[in-house]
């Protein structure tokens, strides 16, 4: 079990460090174990970092460990980025049990493993118990931007094709499900995965991709948002076209939720020049998490910074941003 | 003051990352605010992160703003990087005056400032009222390692001097005198400083310092003691040569605490080849946050992995790494 002399600085802290993480994520780079990791580089760097303070630390499809190393290493993939190096900081209450600790790390492994990325730096601070919730993580990331490449929210264009690489809102329902013991006839999985290889699929066959975004907290619908304001333009979706597996459409509207608000692990989605539209999507569904990628709107004239969905039955709506706050802890 | 909301990835979070974060932290690479921040980058890269968990936020000359900066700044630093870029990731409980946000943020912004570097990317969430104690903050920093340059704990060699920047143990007992309500004759303030200037120094009089780290949790007992495992040599330090300010000492002796031991968040120590020591020491005083550099012992024959002590009275004694826990939540 975790005890505050694990955040000391001294003896309990190195043996921790050295036996539970350094043990299960050892490469070259951070075995050395100076203040800060180095290693060579060269090119356009990209930089990022999240939290992640999920409740529960175990959920169905993933864990927090998982989490932590895929939203990272998604966050460099959405501006088009390579991932190389990820540090890895944990925040532990007093009395976390060891075995947790270690099954969290092993997912970081994992996953980390599965992204191509070395966990290169860490750290670990302990708190009194009640002073945290189990185990917050944190992961930057360090990631290679390739030569040509540009991807930015603000690059959509009027004519450019929304793509999306899959169903959305399998994450926020798979955790909350979880969380407040739902069961559904067939269990639902977070989808939380890497997507850093969907992504250079994307870029091999369109370098011109314009912009990226994983829907996590907030869903489809904020993440559109944000890229219509950044860009000054109107995206309109076609809601006929949004993949929604049934349990999670069946959860939605059990709870009052629309799918579009929902978080995603594992989904994305871009910006591309129409003409480029049809290839992407070929080469995305070649792809373990681009199976179901589809078409699911285009970017068009209108009002800037606003995002349409026109319906089943014909009708069209404004999708707005999240308000208030459907889903809290979510990742 | 903060609300769940502040952390859904809707509007709230938007405002909340716009008006308080951007508005205060803002420069071009931030500004762009895509999933992550890019710039140009060429040379060996030095990447590190920590979390802060310290407790109070405010405590005698700092916060956990300046702190989060500086820790990150330093550890760049002591492996001889030029800070480039941070990272800051929030972890807001509910119910926390955005006033307390606010100042905290403002020091990052001016420690940033001082040390030179970016907040280029970032990230907040918020967790519910008790499953955290106000705000936690990590930072991860980026650097550049000129050419040429190789520090690294594993470097120390027999015959080297042991270089500390100044006095020993203000952060410890500058933190712990706000938490416990304890005040002294002269009120003691936290050292907390970002190094990256003083070491710019120093390699420029001697580019090929071996070791460098800066004493936080742990002090400099325990760090004394990484280097002298990773290098495999003996380190022999000299009681009467280390610096301690008087109102330090008179509470380490009042509360049982050794001043070795006591966390520092302004203040390195250096192995360096001993020809160059007094060249090193004469550079740092030059500098506001070296003031009291001083030689305190040097790497000698010995047990390998071992730090003594030769005291005022003549004596030698064993100086360990840190066991138990000192003081929690120091940083």
């Amino acid at each position: 079990m975790v005890l505050m002399a694990h955040g000391s600085g001294g003896k309990m802290a190195r043996d921790l460090v050295e036996k539970v993480l350094v043990h299960a994520l050892g490469n070259p780079i951070l075995d050395v174990l100076d203040d800060s990791a180095t290693a060579p580089f060269s090119g356009r760097l990209a930089f990022t970092t999240d939290s992640y303070v999920v409740r529960p630390l175990f959920f169905p499809g993933g864990d927090i460990g998982r989490l932590a190393v895929c939203g990272t290493v998604n966050d460099l993939a959405m501006v088009g980025a390579r991932p190389l190096y990820i540090s890895l900081a944990l925040i532990l209450e007093e009395g976390l049990p060891l075995a947790e600790l270690e099954a969290v790390v092993r997912s970081v492994r994992q996953a980390a493993d599965e992204a191509g990325v070395q966990v290169v730096t860490g750290d670990t601070k302990v708190v009194e118990k009640g002073a945290a919730d189990r185990l917050f993580v944190n992961t930057a990331g360090v990631g290679v931007v390739p030569d040509g490449v540009c991807v930015s929210g603000a690059n959509a264009r009027v004519g450019d094709a929304v793509i999306l690489s899959g169903t959305i809102g399998d994450h926020g329902i798979a955790v909350l499900s979880r969380r407040e013991g739902l069961s559904f006839e067939t269990e639902l999985l977070s989808d939380v995965a890497p997507l850093a290889g969907l992504v250079q699929e994307m870029l091999r066959v369109c370098p011109s991709v314009r912009a990226m975004r994983d829907p996590t907290r907030g869903g489809l619908a904020s993440t559109l948002n944000e890229i219509a304001g950044k860009s000054g333009v109107c995206i309109r979706l076609r809601e006929q076209a949004i993949p929604v597996k049934d349990a999670v459409r069946g959860a939605c509207e059990m709870l009052g939720f629309d799918p579009l608000y929902v978080a995603n692990e594992g989904k994305l989605v871009a910006i591309v020049p129409s003409g480029h539209a049809e290839q992407v999507v070929a080469a995305m569904r070649a792809h373990p998490y681009g199976r179901d990628a589809a078409i699911v709107g285009e970017v068009v004239e209108g009002p800037a910074g606003r995002v349409l969905l026109s319906t089943a039955i014909g009708a069209t709506r404004v999708v707005d941003m999240l308000t208030g706050d459907l889903l809290p802890r979510i990742c």
